[in-house]
């Protein structure tokens, strides 16, 4: 029998994650909730996931805007085995109470906190942390990109100290965020968070990180340096990301040259909703100076994590032992 | 038999047109070219058409990259009933000679001037101008749009007079054109060549259009004003483009307020590379006062005038004579 | 002796109608309000300017941010003959209590509504209808376009009715106020407010408008066209405008083909905080087919209305019976 | 007697620099260039720069434009004792013969390469390098920032190693340089060339350097990382910068949060065009931690090479022995 899956918030993050889980056949959606009858609603039922009000307050609001849902939250959390809370960063802790309550195990978002859960996820690097665990919290979609690249080399090579510059995007494309339409806008508080949030998946790396903000809406880019404890050539380090799952390696020289072209190569490939679940790496922003490696990555804020939840849920559920076979498994599914 | 088309510019309209035509029943890609061994090109391969080299000169450039080709446009040429002209705006005519000479029916976009055909084809407006026609050329994708809306509403309610301001994309998703990053440009020469366009279509209408550029790569965004004849109601209006093909009406109230919303919606409808191949009229946006009805529309530009392609050559290769029964199989084969 | 003027609300306009004021020689800022110790506050001073908080529950602030205020807004109240209220948008209304109270006249921005006041003023338009007013309205920096170029198109040539595309700009250059990064947004309730705006100074007028959102910070584009009562040639337009007042041609052909090219125009002519004040209307992009007169016009939101203030205090004080001194003597002084 | 001095090139740079340089006592405008009669032609006319067109064939295009000019350039040299080059990046080495021949000593700028001249220049690290030099070059605006702030950090504490992340604008708000309007894109080839360009000033500095072109128009921002020798408290590099000519300190806890708001600042501070010549640092954007310390600054790239410029004609002329006192004296005359 399927694993059964709730989607509290069916929004950017969750009408991804609802569409991947469909995709597995270890586990089904068996409801997604939202607030108001908008154009994602109709998505919902378009995808075939039962609709579910958010609250009880916004069930007048479906039945004026025509929609017909199958009750509210708390009828959903009656049905999952797990809830995968995608609602707005830091609503998650008042949102675990209910889960709990209800006795659904829960996955949160990586606007939430780590100590709410003490397991913050990343499929490659530590799948065996969420073994069965009652919640837990999926990283945010930098921290899961710089793990992506960054635990293979601490793997392969050892890592002394990392230092990453992140350049963000200022919105989502369907979001109105209030970031500034034609300035750059740095995040003031060092160290930012970024790297502490590393580490809350890879204790005990020393990395530290700077950010900014830009007007667009595609993807975020991080600027990398690592100082390797052995020596690694350009090749070497390559080779050790082509096998890597969910890094993909793109060029320059085959007209990849920024994150407009990454995104077109991903509708090319003919992905859903035009997503680049894996990080984009430069093969030829790569290169090795002494012991420090510098390169360039991508990360599609919208969907790197995407695959991440469904292998949590498989951890959480006990429904796949091996970390590389379920993220196989999860990839296959979705097309990756 | 199927027709066999090829495409000359495996580009932006090139890779979607071919998609396109691969999912009809009564024609298929036999080759495309490219100039270079860009990412583009692996597309091809993937999507299974066989990639021929622009010209001669390029063979090397294909050859150091790695990726094989069939040979070069002439080679191309012997194969096709139809070759698809998707190369950069005015170059056509250049192209038209050796089209002519190897044989083949040719079409050509938007970037062409309506002289070198004489047929400037709408599926919905003037279908029956290409029946066996050697060579036409499908308007662009600001000129379609206009059509689409335009041509119904002259159908059932006639049209005195046409004013829109067309508020244009810079540049494509995946391009660098040389727009200003933070300008808005106007389109000084008037009246801008949009209007004549439109005639070369619906001839004999009086319209009049000013543009500006804008710092977005969505879509393009028309203000329509146009004093009907007949006067008509706002849900007349409605009712007539609910029924007209690629025609959308979308939503403010439903969560559809711009453009950036409009392209969420269609990667939420699952469409290929996240395409609107309709014009998205707001329903919301829609206002009578006396004889004039007001109106916005949103365009495509990367998308809207695929499956005129498509119904072009149904319509030069004679093989469907009516053209409601075209755009429906057009349609119904690619998803709308 | 100088007629003494407060400033409620030093921010975007606020601090330009301060400036302004101070360069002329019949009136002087006696006050400016702000509601924190920001770097506005500190240029306030630089300028001269006496500092008040908006508010009593502000002081605190100012005084841990180390700024020294001469008081509240109360405290300033007492000493202006008119106050010019620069807050945002909708709180005029609460405002105008406190100042009548005070017993001080008042003047409101666009964003308030025309019922406050009863009248809506534009130097050129109606100088007279504000004349030893306690109280008139500003129009917005729209408003205030449409009525420079229109107005004298009706004394010239009669009107019979006008249609504009306003393009407007997301957010002011150092503002964060929610516009998508890259997006148009329409404004679809139609027929948009501001053609009814225009009619609060030009009563009688037939306009309607239409209206976009754009992801720049300079200047807000209109397309206008204007269907004349007598046929005017595009010389006598262009001969019309060049002696209209706050009005400025300028070339496509000189290499000011966009709002951003404005904007440096207006650094080379070396104004105050880089604004152009008058209205820019293209030479090269003014055409007439038939009676219809096609113009393109760019509006500095930031600046246009700030000699407009200046000149409504000096009608609502009767400082000078004549709009065109008025104007004349504000433009000198401000060095347009 | 001041000195003679020309600027081939009046366009962003040449004409900032031609208005210090008529501010300074002992230097003076005689002359500059254009190719084209746009208003950029008549800002030079307005400002008092006597204009010559660039090449001989540029003068019908002067006369057409009914634009009077003095002569062409051979005229101009024949007047100068120096000309400073701001042609378009890449053309000075050709310019260099004519200069030469011509016997007027030369100043290039940062898109030139070193070794055209041997001598790259910055006030404040290597003014005495040009002393007397016929020829120098003023290095680029990035590397001028680099300097600005790192040169003192090397004379107080020493530097082990720099690592700085550029993030570019992408063209200049009146310009259309092709940059992506909504994406990323990384300068892919590692080491940048920013890192050595520093070193042309600061031999034996080890820097690596990283960079990105964002889709903004107003400045560059840089996120450095420096090894120092010896610990520095925050306080005392802040002392240290607040101390250090053409650099200034902002506070996003005043409201100066992004490169916008800075730029709001420059306005409000009267400069000349807006301009910020200063190098910004944020001060609550400094942070230690063991011997590292990070700092985010913003440059802006139209204006910070502009006293340099001055300062490099004061230096090749020997006008002023003392680089401070060439720096104060410059400062002084532009308002710094």
């Amino acid at each position: 029998m399927k694993v059964k899956v709730g989607i509290n918030g069916y929004g950017t993050i969750g009408k991804r994650v609802a569409w991947a889980v469909n995709r597995q056949d270890d586990m089904e959606i068996v409801g997604v909730t939202k607030t108001r009858p908008s154009y994602e609603a109709s998505t919902a039922l378009r995808e075939g996931c039962p609709l579910y009000a958010a609250r009880s307050e916004d069930l007048d609001n479906f039945e004026r805007g025509g929609i017909k849902v199958q009750g509210i939250l708390d009828d959903l959390l009656k049905k999952v085995d797990v809830i995968v809370d995608c609602t707005p960063g830091g609503t998650g802790a008042k949102n675990k109470d209910i889960y709990d309550k209800a006795g659904a195990k829960s996955i949160y978002q990586g606007g939430e906190g780590h100590e709410m859960t003490g397991i913050s996820f990343n499929a490659l690097a530590n799948y065996h942390e969420a073994w069965g665990a009652s919640s837990a919290r999926v990283v945010s979609c930098n921290t899961t990109g710089l793990v992506r690249t960054l635990f293979p080399l601490q793997q392969a090579f050892g890592i002394n100290k990392v230092f990453a510059s992140l350049i963000r995007r200022g919105a989502d494309p369907a979001d109105k965020k209030g970031a500034a339409l034609n300035a750059i806008e740095p995040s003031l508080k060092l160290p930012t968070h970024h790297g502490p949030d590393v580490k809350t998946v890879m204790q005990g790396l020393d990395i530290q990180t700077m950010a900014v903000v830009t007007p667009t809406t595609l993807m975020h880019l991080h600027c990398v340096t690592a100082d390797l404890k052995r020596t690694a050539s350009e090749p070497e380090v390559l080779d050790l990301w082509s096998s890597t799952p969910r890094v993909r390696l793109v060029s320059g020289k085959d007209g990849i040259k920024n994150t407009g072209q990454i995104m077109e190569l991903a509708k090319d490939l003919g992905r859903p909703r035009g997503d680049m679940m894996e990080i984009a790496v430069w093969k030829d922003g790569v290169k090795v100076v002494g012991n420090t490696l510098y390169y360039y990555q991508a990360i599609h804020q919208e969907s790197d994590v995407v695959p991440e939840n469904v292998d949590c849920i498989r951890a959480m559920m006990k429904l796949e032992k091996d970390n590389l076979a379920s993220i196989a498994k999860t990839n296959r599914a979705v097309g990756l």
